[in-house]
């Protein structure tokens, strides 16, 4: 009856449904501007269009996260304004960098539905697609969301399960074509490392802590279109499970990868997202901390310019990281840790 | 003596008088991107240059209330920097899409005045306009404003009140020209609904709430050059009457308008605003929720693609609207209304 | 051993050595729209690309304090990352104008060192210059920062200091070539006052105050790309001197540059900054006030179009500045005092 959306329910879904996400949203400077304030991201290629010539691009692209956070805003509205929970990512594959003027829209495609055994709640799973104003794929990448059944609605006839990659593989990652790193001072970027100086299992302290204001994550989340009713509206949310607004979790992700710079300089590109957990919740007031394991060492095939580095970047709050947090010896997780990001970086090899 | 300017004064006005306003603003990407950040606005034709050019826009024009703010922002200085309240709007006609690059500019023309009876006060009527860098009017309107008198300054001759219109009727309304809806995917504007759908006397729950941050408007208000000091100074407005900063009402307007794209995802354009009652301050810390009800729904003359819909758009803080709050049976304004905006937007026809 | 950057300590840095600062930065329309709404700031040929033009540039220029913010921010993650103090700056020189689409770079040389006499700190003074794509000098400014040493380090041989003005002369300036003012209405710039109106000794009291958010300084801060990490992890600052984060002192400069339109409306272009002194610290919630001075005023060689003003301006925290606090009697600082600057403006001359 009434006009206005109130968010899809389980049963709303089905298997193999495609869904048109509004809006399309043309990124410009104005959003790089915005998204270097919101996090201080000091990666070279996105920094400068000079930089970003000098190594064989058009023009500095957008920030990869820039361009996650804006596909994956487009589909909250039909997929997750329900949603109980963010259950994961998977296979999230950056296609072709975007540059300011480009147009981004989103499509998914529901790829499993499971109904959970309490009756009330389901998970839905769909691959999304963002895709450029000329057709060309960006970013696609799976993710599920547990998902509110309406009351009293019947069971679900047979639940699917979709196949998901535990990590995208080096062969499937695509590097920008051509670059030529050979011009570029590494003064320049910060970062005296390059490809061959990690190794897996080598940990590192990304040192500073960057303190969450409600103004700037909220800025971020409408920039994205993301528009995820427990971040912004704290009238609601007092009467909510924590009594506050939420932090979108692509938010805390974004920190992280800026805060990643100091002793990840040179890692230009990401390529992929293999997986993320989302431990805890990050509210306005709490200060995120990084550290970062490299868990696999990976040419790339037929380029001599780059090598991938597979990532695990680890997020806390209101505790610094020296001591790399995660898991205690029985496995139980820190309570301070809020993200686990397992991802693959591009990074030039040695001159 | 000092250079300074501490505002006109009642008697400082004169009727007939032209104020040419500085300063000339360039609005571009940069601006309509912390637009995005601010409200989080979704509609199609502003989001996306590829919709724009779609429809027969030469490029995604600037959020209308973007243009409003600037145009307005650039009267504060000369009409509203000793102003007691801003009493109201009349006859908002939005007469051109306004592009990123373009340079916007405001004159006032003194209408009317008005001492008022405790010789303290008086009423000043300005008709604005707002030109783009062509010299072409993009915006026009009536506004009022109670005005403190300098202590001791005698009474004014006549007073003179202009005869402004209570509503912009339906064919001085101006669509942008030649617009074609047949290739835009409804899904991409995210509303199945168009013109024909929405008829008088309909009411819209937009559902939402947005929590105002006090950097939040603070910023917007800055960007649009507005320098009322209320809105900026805590340290001199923790003495004033709330105790605290005053939130712009336009940046209000600009959240109920953001809102409202829940249920009203087609409304593409703002046409006329015919009236809107300030009723309450909002403070940083409040949530803004809103609904909306169809006064009128009127064709455009000679236009098959747009048909136009007459709106009052209630906004209130720290309730849910549900139930439309606006007066009780004996006509007692709910005291959770802040904003109650009469006003015209363009929606397409159905296809 | 670790690839993250801790930050250089005293021993770390040599005299003559030349530092290449990462990351060069575009500055876009984005930038100066986020700078807009961080400040407010109004003046013409800044605002508008149509004024610009109208006196003879080829575009809006940037604002000058937003080039030294960008051009400062590289240098902090090699020069202040450890900084106690930032003692003063000298002989900033603005060269060129900068538009939006440049790229930014910046390198400094170490001009100058001293050991404390406590043996646990020294004095680093640096030359920083400024470049834009082509290798344009746009800025050079001097400035000396105290600077930890290591635990148990040793004493340096000789100590050598710097020998750098105590303010730049007028035949240093460099003006914007070929400007001319006659078309520009002066009601559009917001100020009737010339160059030729202002004399030594006169005094202005900028009226407004602004209220510090810390969404705003933070954002600010990285948009500059200001790694320093006082400004950002409330977390650690908790346990520091203050207990709280640090404003950035930069913005506290573009704050009262912007408070200083209200009487200075057309100090169009910074030239020079001859000292700053950022007597105390700002947190968010302050609210800050200005008065300028004029302490010189001074013909520029050969140009009829524009004067310069040497100017002081005083910011304040939490009390008006109407009685223009400064020194008493016995020199001693007002308490409420946070930035003394004294610096030059260009300011057209009566038409």
């Amino acid at each position: 009856m009434s006009k206005s959306n109130k968010g899809r329910f389980f049963e709303d879904f089905t298997i193999g449904e495609t869904l048109v996400h509004a809006t399309p949203r043309t990124v410009s400077e104005g959003d790089q501007a915005l998204y270097t304030a919101l996090y201080g991201a000091r990666f070279a290629p996105q920094a400068a269009d000079s930089l970003a010539q000098d190594i064989g691009l058009p023009a500095a692209p957008l920030d990869d996260l820039l361009v996650f956070h804006v596909i994956f805003g487009k589909s909250v509205p039909d997929i997750s304004l329900n949603a109980v929970a963010n259950l994961g990512y998977a296979g999230g594959l950056f296609l072709q960098p975007v540059f300011p003027g480009d147009t981004l829209s989103a499509v998914s495609e529901v790829i499993g539905m499971k109904e959970n055994s309490n009756g009330k709640t389901g998970v839905v799973y769909v691959e999304t697609v963002g895709r450029n104003q000329v057709g060309e794929a960006v970013l696609r990448f799976y993710r599920w969301v547990m998902v509110k059944k309406r009351e009293g609605a019947g069971a679900l006839a047979e639940p699917k399960l979709p196949d998901l990659p535990k990590a995208v593989t080096p062969d499937q990652l695509v590097a920008p074509l051509d670059l030529d790193f050979s011009a570029l001072e590494p003064a320049l970027s910060g970062g005296a490392h390059f490809w061959e100086d990690y190794s897996a299992g080598e940990r590192i302290d990304h040192v500073d802590g960057t303190t969450i204001e409600e103004a700037e994550h909220q800025l971020a989340t409408r920039l994205y279109h993301n528009s995820a009713r427990v971040h912004f509206n704290q009238h609601a949310e007092a009467q909510g499970r924590f009594g506050k607004r939420i932090v979108y979790g692509g938010h805390i992700i974004s920190i992280a990868r800026a805060l990643s710079f100091n002793g990840l300089e040179n890692a230009f590109f990401l390529a992929a997202i293999n997986g993320g957990r989302h431990s805890a919740p990050s509210f306005g007031g709490d200060t995120i901390y990084a550290w970062s394991e490299v868990l696999e060492s990976a040419p790339l095939p037929d380029r001599k310019d780059l090598g991938a580095l597979r990532l695990r970047t680890v997020a806390a709050k209101n505790r610094a990281v020296g001591d790399f947090p995660l898991e205690d010896e029985e496995g139980k997780l820190d309570p301070a840790v809020v993200l686990d990001l397992d991802y693959w970086v591009l990074m030039p090899r040695q001159p």
